[in-house]
């Protein structure tokens, strides 16, 4: 257990969480130099998924050379079990990496659960800057930034679904809080529809696709307004919702 | 109002979400190269402090000619009524940038307003990437990054606080939400004592401080391992306060 020594510089081995870009454009543009320069010197990575950690990599510096690199995979599909052990090197001392598909390491997947072990055994945790979508959608939107909250996916089922968007409405009425989600691409033209059949005509929807691409946009509108839009450009594009009054 | 054409670049003057550093650190350590870009490209700003956004922008570039640049400021003391004039320059077809005292703006800044004034005009509003101690608290806490709400500060009169305590642990144990919140600095060593003495003792809490500073720490324990630990080190330091179980 750390002490008055948790805030100091320490010799111990670092857990670096290691955003990746959300799209194609150069790591550099949403990525700190500082950044590069540890994906350059870290040689243990635990990654989401092994064929676009090491694309990321390559995208970083065409030098680095993947094959002496040591990756480990955590995903869905790992048992709770086999967690942690993934932090072996670092018990061993060294410095290790972990990255997600796209975005911010653990906050939308189970690098979480590898932050947890690390927290318990009390090695460094060190977040780097990084692309996120809620964040930049939430600056984005215009709406209450001091009460926010990230809701993953709506239910799917009734009526569940529905007790969550009286729970959303609820919440931005009563505490001013925006309320954000996602939704599987395929389904952000039918989500739209449906926001703006069920919520009141007022309620303001920010819809931000694309993010940190060259055709990024981030539009807020009342759903009455969305009512009578074409949404059929944000079909199958990587969008974050809000909702606010 | 836009349409179809909402995914698409456009000719339009932009409203840039310029994101500033947390501490006395590089830029480049937390920002992207194409931040200071932008940052050297564009000539009307919109501020909460005048005096931290020239430094800020002669740290980003000593070249920068501050004197050729025009600022405005946003803060706690604008009045309503004057915000949507602080867009003329835009409205002359003039690139803008906002930028707040610290972290990314709209977040917990009334640069929210001017971007909710923007977005009802129908202007292109761009978020940067950059530093915020929410989500890089977030990430390295190990708490669930599905579900995770952000409070500001708690409520400093009673029963009001009590029941923002009570509210946040029901959401932990109902909803699996992380809870986030703020505190002013030189009451963290008291808070942390506070949310020892009124929580459960096994619920988790984590405090980020100092994030992106070399002296940076996230600290994950259980509220009754808190209860022993020497806090002081934490006073007058600025910090994120996160709660799980």
């Amino acid at each position: 257990m750390k002490n008055s020594s948790d805030i100091a510089a320490t010799g111990r081995p670092k857990l670096y969480l290691m955003p990746v870009t959300l799209c194609d454009g150069a790591p550099s543009d949403v990525l700190p130099a500082q950044n590069i320069d540890i994906a350059r010197r870290v040689k243990w990575f635990v990654v989401e998924n092994l064929r676009t950690a090491r694309r990321f990599l390559k995208r970083c510096d065409r030098e680095i050379d993947i094959d002496s690199l040591t990756f480990a995979e955590l995903n869905e599909h790992t048992p709770a079990a086999e967690i942690s052990k993934l932090l072996d090197p670092m018990r061993q001392g060294h410095d290790m990496a972990v990255m997600s598909e796209a975005g911010c390491p653990a906050i939308a997947d189970p690098g979480a659960d590898l932050v947890a072990v690390a927290q318990r055994e009390g090695f460094d945790v060190v977040p780097l800057v990084g692309p996120s979508s809620i964040l930049l959608g939430l600056m984005g939107s215009g709406f209450n930034g001091q009460s926010f909250c990230f809701n993953g996916y709506l239910p799917i089922e009734e009526p569940r679904r529905g007790a969550k968007l009286r729970e959303m409405m609820n919440r931005i009425n009563r505490e001013r809080q925006t309320q954000i989600f996602i939704e599987t691409p395929y389904r952000n033209t039918k989500l739209i529809a449906e926001l703006a059949s069920r919520l009141p005509g007022d309620t303001l929807l920010a819809v931000g696709c694309n993010l940190t691409s060259p055709t990024q946009s981030i539009v807020t509108r009342p759903l009455r307004q969305w009512a009578a839009t074409d949404t059929t450009p944000y079909n199958k594009v990587p969008c974050i919702f809000l909702l606010f009054n």
